[in-house]
């Protein structure tokens, strides 16, 4: 299974709403084949938040950013990002709590 | 919701004699209040670990490192591992996937 972990920081004091829409559209995101999204922010880093995702390919996942309701939450998000992201891709070899 | 984030380095070629390892008594954390443990690897760092975990509090991460599965588990990964740690504390906010 393809992972993904990454942060992006948001201008300051704009972390909850970018929490906010990325959540807002992630129910959708089953169906186009991920099994995990995890959105955190850290207790030291007030404008930082970290995505975790499982996903079954890294294919599936290069596909959800053209869907219209992650095309449109990008746009959304972007004007209160700084530009500054971290990206990681791994393969996800087990563990619990995954849902299949 | 408590989130962890870490990587382990692994001394060469044991990185998946390791992951069997961390892997082998995953389940029993499940009712220690943990909700994600995930095992994943990277494809550019051939002998690195990158464990990824959501548990009820940091309390029960915490607890969970004093069971004798998990101490017994850390015992024999030990050998195998470089020294090389790093780890992350985060506050998981919502998202997909994450069993209740």
């Amino acid at each position: 299974m393809y992972g993904y972990v990454g942060t992006m920081r948001t201008t300051a004091g704009n972390r909850d709403k970018v929490v906010s829409i990325l959540l807002s559209g992630v129910e959708g995101l089953r169906a186009a084949g991920c099994h995990l999204y995890l959105v955190s922010v850290s207790g030291t880093d007030p404008d930082l938040i970290h995505v975790t995702e499982a996903w079954d390919s890294k294919e599936h996942h290069d596909n959800s950013l053209k869907l219209p309701g992650t095309r449109a939450a990008i746009a959304t998000a972007m004007p209160l990002l700084t530009g500054e992201f971290t990206s990681q891709e791994l393969t996800v070899v087990g563990g619990l709590g995954l849902s299949s």
